[in-house]
């Protein structure tokens, strides 16, 4: 699936016009191979509410939401990214962010009629990173169901929290993304200067989007918020009983980065979807940013629970403009899980503290070295 | 640790005399070998309340209770169970365990001041299983926290809810217990007849004791439990917090077994303690009787995720009636772990759904075998 | 709706046979006017399980029930109580149930093939109260649906928990009720010996049934639990959303009494529903009984928020075993609703305190004194 | 405490100047009048965590708080506000603050080295409604406390979310702070025109601040935030074990109004504070404004529970920059509480349905008619 990188992006990542003025990430446009065990998934199992729905697309929104959709089923050959949708201030932000993509050197695409139902003037762009980017101001509204608890189900999802995207050099995509008015509210780092990952926002959350690295451009999840952490058991509850447990890929947890109570299943075509709740306030201006040690235990799950291999490798393909899978880059830094877990990896509880820790194959403690 | 079987425990189960009217599990006896250290643990860690303490003991009780104690921490030499304490209806039920023991060929010993502060008139034996069981129905009353919520913690402990113990032979116990007056709720077979675990009630919730099919006798874990589950999640946040993470060995999940939210941890010593919340009523002289296939991948957590080895291996030792260890017999049956993970064993999501199931090493599922 | 007693019930509270053995309220038969509405409201708002329903009655159990039912909704003329059902613990103490209420003069109905679908032989007796009280053991069993999370909604309700009911003589209650063997967990009571209320119990709760000093018998409320209070707040939310806030009479709140979080809502006909949550356990033989006064301003909600007058004085009318109401007769004690609130009450937060408590008009307490 | 208007407030509330960038409320600085008192409940009671304090004043913050501090105790011989303090985006917005407030011809008072402890460079002003308004940027960082469990309650409060005043004219004062920024998420109207409350925001919830129409200028609350239900839950309980039910005031429940969970509590001066949980998303530029009927009777509690009288008519005073209390003046507009409650007002559950309505002695509804 990977390939030595072609280098179809540009070299440079800052423009001599400005920014434009990105609100949220507002909807995820996704291809899917089935669409009714989508909607199964989607509306069955986490009750997104449907907007629209025919038999080549279901619009679908959370229970808080006010505009047309966060998520567009759309059927299609390759399971896929389509596009990762931002909202933007006001109608000319439009505008301002063709000219800056363009500017970079993007290849952009200006829809005065939107690409999507709901939505729109909008542009899409090939993002730096390989990534397909929309920017809309203009979109449908329709009922916030905020009050509607008729509809509320034990499990219900209220707003659409963030994206998740892979890509091999984290530096360099958070120095795109802090161009294009992003900030970083944490990150994981080593004593070397490696960087593995990043969580950036424009909404005042911890993130919008966040950068894993890995092998991509690949698109890693997208994330519901509930209002409690018991709404997250009831998925896993309500997974259990349907005898889906085998989608439940890891969690529930409290997240170390975001301080945030998760959890990650996967969909029919293994995109991957967190539920997520409780992270804090980052709209200051002056935020602390947050680094964690890569070797941190706890970094990504403040309670020691491991990771498992398949979260830190498996992903989904995003498509060009045209429709088709963009080339998976190598990532050349090192690897996370390779550097934590395993052979050559080491993690502890405790910083300096070797009760905790362990070197590979000599670890003793059961929670990191003896799991099957 | 194990050897060889030398059979000091009785060969007949039944008794020609009634069995004593056990109303509920009531305290555990635990020999600790730092009493500071488990202090921190019992008492800053989990909040349980100091009924008494001196410097070589400490009694502590839950939130709701209103007898002196529901654990008894004790200095001495060798980490271990001195004795599992079940309260009787009424005072002639001490002499009914004493006649009842005796009867089944049990070492017993009986005294009217009782063994412990707070606790008079109580008999204790050693069982045919080689387990400390106490029996008593005298107790001094204290004052029953329930309402003092400017005592209630975030992860407040508010009752004694079970008792788990390690045996080798379960039907044996299984048939000991019932017995004795004990009804199984709930049991782990495969469908050549072995049994590899049984829950067994008294008061009217899934169990006072468990028997967990192993090398014993050996006390598996104690319980306590939450009003709600986001209070079993705090003591995560809390030993994250704390950088005793590596003290998590399992959970939190919710269980195929009982149907409650639990989480297990370890204390300085390596006692188990599970935190446990909103099992079922079975109270009914019916209760149904479940009965889980051992290679149900739900059966131990209900989302499929994976039992750390530790938790089938590991245990602490009961101490005989003169407070010397009891010899660790090895189990002869079938090991759940063995036939349920790593290269004998397989577990399914779905019965006869070959997709979510695995054969050692063959196995394609990312969550059974996978993982590091 | 109220006469002068025409004392029909017997003198004597006590027998020379055995009481039977009572395992637990079961379920109540309850007559409502229109069944059409009335299932709009148990299973549309609350969400209980149908086992069977058909133009005359409709057949509901709570999420983790594994007998036949909890509620039967009846069509009749009248809304009204027809049968207050408890479980017995074997066949034989339905006959000791009929023998005990012969003694005690109550007339009784025996059917082997009892006297509602998915029930076998029972007696119903017209009780020294002049309550509709039925005995069972035979039971259809059904699926417990305790770990049908696909069905689990926000608002849940999985168990059934207690009676209540109203009668002018709760000191004589209590006794007739403790001859049958319920044992009284709370009481309510002033200083110079009136009882006002008392709860009691069978399982190991704080009541299976509890005695409301009023013009009786009538039924005070049926009330069902969820397992955490967030479920209790999403029934109010969604009474809202359905406006129907209108039919939430009190609460929710935390009691004094029981230490249970707690809503009433009324049913289409009037009938009162309590929603219920975390109470203690009650099955120690010795289990305090905490009274409490009944000008404690906390007694009935621990926050001090006010009982609305409805409260104390609406219920729904019982029927004896011909179907006709049963005549109402007028409490002669003194009413706790007039001894709290209003002109000749008064109600204090802190014992001995003056600035908590009033007397009538002169208040200055701007939360007792803008009660009514 | 009122009197008739003697008009020192500006005529103009637009300026040809910018508004300053205002990021949130961030702090109140409120004088107390027995400064252990306070202590006891906002430290004791509240938990809220101690930056600093000496023998005049006490600094405090909430759990997921970096800055110094959300709120100041200041030792004082009258109760009131001293403060509404508001962070700003950059330095030079202090300037725009300053010269804002010159040009509506408020008086403003800058000091480069801040007026309380942890705030640098700040101008504060009398605003046109007569309240004391700061603007800082500069603020001394603390340790965030957003990980650590450690020290969480199980009442924790973990954000300042707003603040509320009492002003005379609604429409005034809302088009003054439209003119600063602050953009309308909710507000209360009759069918002919009036605004009786309008709720602002910068920050992305439903405010930062609100308006209640009522004798002013005075503080109405400030309100703090917790993550879950269950938290204010155990406010109140704490708040019951204490025998403080009657510092309770109004609540818990659901507000219509903006959709959050609250309670309302009264410290020992009288100070009103909101605990307030779960309101929406309303960062969008076009986020909908939502217009409640003042006669809705879900407007204020989602469940229909009443406002008790003391919550309209009483409020906190507020200081001048000389630390004088301003004169309070008289809302010349109806009356909220009038026109909803008692002889002169009605309300309805369900828009025109009379049976849910009423109007004044002649309601039916047992849950409209028996308020105040």
């Amino acid at each position: 699936m990977t390939s030595s990188p072609k280098l179809p992006h540009p070299a440079t990542l800052t423009t001599s016009v400005p920014a434009p003025d990105i609100v949220r990430c507002a909807y995820l446009d996704l291809v899917v191979t089935d669409l009714k065990k989508s909607r199964d998934f989607y509306v069955g199992l986490l009750g997104l509410h449907v907007t629209y729905e025919d038999d080549e697309a279901i619009y679908l929104r959370s229970f808080e939401e006010f505009i047309h959709h966060n998520l567009v089923l759309r059927k299609g050959p390759i399971a896929a990214a389509a596009a990762f949708a931002f909202r933007v201030r006001t109608p000319e932000d439009v505008d301002k962010a063709e000219a800056y993509f363009k500017e970079l050197g993007c290849r952009t695409e200006r829809r005065k009629e939107g690409f999507v139902r709901g939505i729109g003037d909008a542009v899409r762009v090939e993002d730096p990173l390989g990534f397909p980017y929309e920017f809309f101001y203009e979109v449908e509204h329709v009922e916030r169901l905020h009050m509607r608890y008729d509809l509320y189900s034990a499990g219900e999802l209220v707003r659409l929290d963030h994206f998740n995207q892979v890509t091999p050099d984290v530096p360099r995509g958070r120095a795109y993304l802090e161009g294009l008015g992003f900030r970083v509210s944490e990150d994981i780092k080593d004593s070397e200067g490696t960087t593995y990952a990043a969580w950036l926002h424009r909404k005042e959350t911890v993130h919008d989007t966040a950068l894993t690295g890995g092998d991509g451009p690949r698109l890693h999840h997208i994330a519901f918020s509930t209002h409690e952490k018991h709404n997250i058991i009831q998925i896993c509850d309500k997974m259990g009983a349907l005898r889906m447990s085998d989608r439940i890929e890891r969690g529930p947890g409290r997240h170390g980065v975001s301080n945030a109570f998760y959890l990650y299943i996967l969909d029919p075509d293994g995109h991957r979807v967190e539920i997520y709740t409780q992270d804090y306030y980052t709209g200051d201006p002056d935020n602390p940013t947050i680094t964690w040690d890569v070797h941190d235990n706890q970094r990504r799950d403040w309670w020691g629970n491991p990771v498992v291999p398949s979260w830190y490798t498996e992903a989904s393909l995003v498509l060009d403009l045209d429709g088709n899978p963009q080339e998976v880059i190598k990532r050349e830094d090192k690897s996370e899980m390779a550097v934590t877990i395993g052979a050559d990896g080491f993690s502890y509880t405790r910083a300096g503290d070797d009760s905790g820790s362990y070197h590979g194959e000599a670890s003793k403690g059961f929670k990191l070295g003896s799991q099957v």
